[in-house]
């Protein structure tokens, strides 16, 4: 008998890897945070003496579902701008409410805020672009989650940080400050083409191979965008990312909703990959990503949420169900994106999108636990005919009950946990709040 | 001190009448099953000594959603029929799985399981179009949820019946059996201009007249019905329709995905609604109906959810905000389908859909109180800068914890009850489960 730390039975295990399978019955031994095995139960419990052994039988056990794009610290500012196109959104709502406010306590409540919202809705790993990034990881650590911070770099001053230049050296100061943490790895986060000048996109390029980061970007996300590069450089965005050498297998192309054919061509040669937020991409009325189309040419696509004031929900099982029935519908081919593979975006191609393919993303052996059980017993999950099916059409994130990462259980009963301490999700809550009185007076003076 | 039955006491109340508004710290007094007044809290204490009060200090009180459309007994099919374009889903699964299951307890079974999920989720009405539907009317009475039930007519033979006037005789004799139901009312339910004959949609044309009902069909699902119907009979569905007298305000036309500007302004010309049904329409690779037009024209729209073979949840929260999402991005205006219209659609317009808009779908007083209590204090509807924004955006069906139908509460803290008793879940679930094994065998010996 092999003493683990933890052994999980479920009655079923949904591994990711290998492809659309389902594992009846089956246990997931893990040991300092990896996954040791994966077997029957019946076999498990014969060759493993765990620690704590965690019975569910009722439950799917999934892989961690790993946001491929947010803005974690905006949940402050969640509802703050429905209803208005991209540019307005930015110019009259957005970067308002964020020069007047944002500050490092700004940063680290909303993100705390944010990633207690994900942790519960079974999201291990969040891909995160804003401000103060060294007090967004602090936010995930305190909860245990795993974060992809990005060192955003913008041409424009904030409180953060005055120029491009300034963005990248406090970026990599805070990279140098967290090189220890185990759940935190970092992006090199230029915001977008149209933020960021042609000199501070080439030394990203440079610094992406030297420092050996994905780049993570937002991407052809409107057509406006795109026409507006066309006129001052003289090229799509795209094609001039790419004249800088930034269009490789390290990129995370955000949003990516307008794509010709041979851009998306240019994408699968790289290697690239998109990350698709249909939610945040419905709500501005920017379009639909042509997620039929890059999956055939085998892009990998991995689903993000995007930040709370664009979406409003930070919820990947919302973001798997709604891709894979806009695939269909936007597609008119009903087999486009099934649930299977909606579940592989979330999961295995979000995780490769961030260079973390070979230590979470499915259930294997060696892989990180990062882990989440969702039960499927419900009145509104029954009956069940196909796991998967019911955990992408079907389940919500109200299904998930226990979450893990790194092989530390996060989530118990819905409760955030850390070891044997329960964290009160109404402090974190309280604390968004209290932010919101100063941003409804911002709301109030705001000009239209 | 007037004495009424239940005074609620909310945070929020969203009456939907007027349009727009949100009413702080307002109470709902009831009697007699309905809304005897709507005032700020503080008035009704000193005004009204209710038997009982309900106190909610975090939550909004809305009217009860109303589903314009379900196959309620289809929830035992859930999940058997994913990743399938509307024609082989038809004909692969879905019919051969009803020749051979579709009986009185199949009825009963499923649309119990389907009202346990529909209550639960706040919706507290819905129209039904399925065989047997005398069975299915008892199952919402027996938990306690209003139905509109389908009078439902094919050329087919089914188990229930022989031919369109056997369908005929044996809903109106239904209707005659159910007369004295308070929470039951009915519409005659040819099922498709592609399933009916002329002679019988004459016949229910004169039939809706006399009867004073309104018309529940599926009416341009797809473009292939389109194109068979100008092979068949020279004519797309909805002129065929008109010309036989059924496109009048009783009409309530189902998913009306591809309509010409001439089909849109006739629809607003003859006063028809609208069902959408959008996780429906995009799962089925049908398309997407042109709710921001029909809006515009002033065609009523009301929000279904289809059965659950289609979709795969029974869950208006998901639809209003997959409705609001999809019409802007489908308009690409973001204005399109604002938070307050989509539950204006999910209320007040499903309820004029059915001619119930006299009885239910808002807080006025005189209406029967169908009311529904959603808790907005989770960190997951934090902060909440608007409360519509925040039901249509980012709540779920699983903030809703009571609902009332005809001031009688069916629903408390998520649990369903009767009055003083608690209804068993769980038996309602289980009574669906057996069901499983039995559709599985057929599921196995389908040819594909």
């Amino acid at each position: 008998m092999r003493p683990v730390d933890t052994l999980i039975s479920a009655r079923w295990v949904v591994p990711i890897v290998p492809r659309a399978t389902v594992l009846p019955d089956h246990s997931v031994a893990i040991d300092g945070g990896r996954i040791a095995a994966v077997l029957p139960t019946a076999l498990a419990r014969s060759q493993f003496q765990p620690a704590h052994h965690v019975q569910l039988a009722q439950h799917a056990l999934a892989p961690g579902l790993v946001n491929a794009h947010a803005h974690a610290a905006m949940n402050l500012l969640r509802g703050t701008g429905d209803d208005l196109p991209l540019a307005r959104w930015l110019a009259e709502r957005i970067w308002p409410l964020e020069r007047a406010l944002v500050n490092e306590r700004f940063v680290y409540d909303g993100t705390r805020h944010a990633a207690a919202e994900m942790l519960r809705a079974g999201i291990t790993c969040c891909n995160d672009m804003y401000f103060y990034p060294e007090e967004a990881a602090r936010a995930f650590i305190d909860l245990g989650m795993r974060c992809v911070v990005g060192i955003i770099a913008l041409e424009f001053p904030s409180s953060y940080a005055t120029d491009a230049d300034d963005y990248l050296r406090k970026g990599l100061r805070t990279r140098d400050a967290l090189r220890e943490e185990p759940l935190v790895s970092f992006t090199l986060a230029p915001h977008a083409p149209y933020t960021v000048a042609d000199a501070t996109l080439s030394r990203i390029a440079m610094l992406a191979e030297e420092l050996d980061l994905p780049v993570h970007t937002h991407l052809h996300e409107t057509d406006a965008e795109i026409a507006q590069s066309v006129q001052q450089h003289g090229t799509r965005p795209l094609a001039r990312l790419d004249r800088l050498g930034l269009v490789t297998e390290r990129l995370l192309a955000v949003h990516a909703v307008h794509l010709q054919p041979d851009e998306i061509a240019l994408l699968a040669r790289r290697g690239a990959s998109v990350a698709h937020c249909p939610a945040s991409n419905l709500k501005l009325a920017s379009g639909v990503a042509p997620v039929a189309a890059l999956l055939r040419q085998g892009v990998g696509v991995a689903f993000g949420t995007d930040g709370a004031a664009s979406n409003n929900r930070l919820d990947l099982f919302e973001e798997m169900r709604l891709a894979a029935l806009l695939a269909k519908g936007a597609s008119l081919d009903a087999s486009a994106l099934p649930a299977w593979q909606a579940l592989e975006c979330a999961t295995i191609a979000s995780a490769g999108a961030l260079g973390l393919q070979d230590r979470i993303g499915s259930i294997e052996v060696g892989k990180e636990a990062d882990l989440i059980a969702i039960d499927l017993s419900e009145l509104e999950t029954q009956p069940c005919f196909d796991v998967v099916s019911q955990l992408v059409y079907c389940a919500g994130r109200e299904h998930v009950c226990s979450v893990w990462v790194a092989g530390s259980r996060v989530v118990a009963d819905r409760r955030l946990v850390r070891g044997a301490h329960e964290i009160d999700v109404g402090s974190i809550a309280a604390a968004g709040a209290s932010w919101q009185a100063r941003i409804q007076k911002q709301l109030s003076v705001r000009p239209d």
